[in-house]
């Protein structure tokens, strides 16, 4: 893209997105409000889809975001992908909830308020949020960046975290119309890539792509994907980006040929323990995404001796059997990996942006969450369903 | 030692050795025997103390061992140490085994024949045997000294494994008065070490030193040790002896002064979780030697970001719970250990004699190794039992 039409396309979009912000929610009041008069914001009016229970489905539930701090962006969110990490939550998998309770981490959208303070987003530009909304911004591990690995109050993620700010006591997620957030936390999205392909880069974009950084995957090496989801499509689309020759594994037959489309060169279809057998000692890393308890040490073994192992997908619990006979053989080093913190989220939009790696999706309705969890649980997204927030 | 005075004691060794060789076992007849006619060789008379079936306690058996073959010795034992592997093995929780099995595999004793082929030990020579006894010797692990990584048959431990040429079919450990090996897997013993300190380096030693030398600890390092028994206090002598500030965490309350004493700087009595919790992302490296399933992901935790944790424990049959929970913050990268091949067996073996690096032992007498079994099973091991094969 040239600089000239870049300018140009930016100035369009701005007046553009000004305009629809007062209509929406009257942001320049009130920021103006929030600016001056501190104590005397308004409180952002939002709507989504809330769990209210561990049990039932999502419903739609009009509820209030703090006003917009000196500090703050007021995202108005356009599009939201459907992570597992999601059902997880609400359903209770990973710890006790509390409800109303919003979910959704893979947020894009357009600026439509800014606090005084801020001169990272202007009106009109184009915002994601992904995992968290806050750290303690003071510690070693946030001033490094790796805002997610904070030492004093822990990240507090993008749904579910107790936030005083927020009129519901917990912070609330993307599957709603807006989001108020602090600006560090907002992530740029560069104008060559949609929206829509960009919300998925903000977890399962991230979560992939970080470790497989961290143990420097490289041109030529041997990468395996386990889980052939959200996660798992990315993993492969970004190590083949990386050079690599990635080899993915899935229990899903059906997912072959997509596979073989976003760039495997083989695909391993584990109908079976023996399939594994002949991988063993045989990659120089592999990232496993399953979201489930698994037989995972014969997968582990498949690295090369002294080799990694990353699993990024978090069971029920957390809890994993790992069979130590086979560890002393195979000698591989297993991981887990969160997120990633904010400049490497950016770098990674950026990098998928410019190389134009862009999620496989679904765009659906809001009154077809419901429906696309189960498609999820039961391993039918192809890969991520992304709502369109337009639809609350 | 002055090179004079060891040509001497060696000389006298070998004399008296070689004399209460031929009385024992006529090893020179042997010899000539298995040298010249092959097949017509004698079979060696063994005696040792072998488990009968899972349960039971371990008894005296008369069982034989092969003739010397032409790559072997025969090794007159005097002393075994008691590994808490034996009693995993024995007792079946690792797996189906054949009875009678005699255990033990940190063998020391003095050689008494050796084959036409064998060039590296003389009758009189002071050797040991650890974990294995065979392997293929052509493949590339084999071939850069890793035999226990053996990639074509995989290695034949010192007992319970099946080998053809044991006319009882699985090897036959060292809780016995003599062996029969192949002089590849035997190590030499110099001679500034006594056997009964030699004897637990096979196992205890060699399984601590060998990740800690791959992790590459390092002056200054902050190592952890978990679980202060046969391995642990090696673990912690040999880390200090590297230059490392060593941390001792047992549940021990009464080994405090003996981890001081082996050069622990601090000594860590974990009775509740919430004493790991200080230690959290302090330590550079972990080794843990705890052989039953343990709340293991704390003590992970306690190393620092992108640090390693090395299990060399083996709980029963093997399965450890992981938390990904703990792993995706911690970022540890967590591993398993066997034990070191050939030529690592023999560098801990030297560095150990030549800087006095002493397990602390308890001497036994055969009759007592099943009063001893119960007593390492019941953490009163102070820290090795070792067998003074007289006795038997
Ligand atoms: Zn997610
Ligand atoms: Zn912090
Ligand atoms: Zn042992
Ligand atoms: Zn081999």
């Amino acid at each position: 893209m040239h600089a000239c039409d870049h300018s140009r396309r930016r100035f369009i979009q701005q007046s553009a997105f000004l305009s629809a912000g007062v209509i929406l929610a009257k942001p320049a009041q009130l920021l103006a409000t929030a600016n001056e008069q501190g104590t005397r914001a308004y409180n952002i009016k939002s709507k989504g889809y809330a769990g209210k229970d561990e049990h039932g489905k999502l419903a739609l539930w009009n509820f209030e975001r703090r006003a917009v701090g000196d500090n703050d962006v007021l995202i108005e969110i356009k599009y939201c992908g459907i992570c597992h990490s999601d059902i997880h939550t609400i359903r209770g998998h990973w710890g006790k909830q509390q409800y109303p309770q919003v979910p959704g981490h893979e947020i894009a959208g357009v600026v439509t308020a800014v606090g005084k303070n801020v001169t990272k987003f202007k009106v009109g530009d184009k915002a994601g949020v992904g995992c968290m909304v806050n750290s303690c911004m003071q510690c070693e591990s946030c001033k490094k960046g790796e805002e997610h690995h904070c030492e004093t109050m822990g990240f507090t993620g993008t749904y579910g975290s107790p936030e005083k700010s927020s009129p519901s006591g917990i912070s609330q997620g993307g599957y709603s119309n807006n989001i108020v957030v602090k600006d560090h936390f907002a992530i740029k999205i560069p104008d060559n890539i949609d929206l829509q392909h960009a919300a998925p880069l903000l977890c399962a974009g991230i979560t992939t792509y970080s470790p497989m950084m961290q143990y420097q995957i490289k041109k030529g090496d041997k990468v395996g994907v386990v889980g052939i989801g959200g996660l798992g499509h990315m993993a492969i689309k970004i190590a083949v980006s990386k050079g690599a020759e990635v080899y993915a594994f899935t229990t899903s037959s059906s997912k072959v040929s997509d596979c073989k489309g976003f760039g495997a060169k083989e695909v391993i279809v584990v109908d079976g323990a023996d399939k594994l057998k002949s991988w063993f000692g045989k990659l120089d890393y592999m990232i496993s995404t399953v979201p489930y308890a698994y037989d995972m040490s014969n997968y582990i073994s498949c690295v090369k001796p002294y080799g990694y192992f990353t699993q990024v997908g978090q069971p029920i619990n957390g809890e994993l059997t790992i069979n130590n006979f086979n560890m002393i053989f195979n000698r591989v080093n297993f991981n887990g990996s969160l997120i990633g913190g904010i400049p490497e989220t950016q770098e990674v939009m950026d990098y998928c942006a410019k190389n134009k790696i862009h999620p496989q999706i679904q765009i659906i309705k809001a009154e077809e969450i419901n429906d696309a969890w189960e498609k999820v649980v039961n391993k039918q997204a192809r890969y991520r369903y992304v709502i369109d927030a337009a639809t609350f």
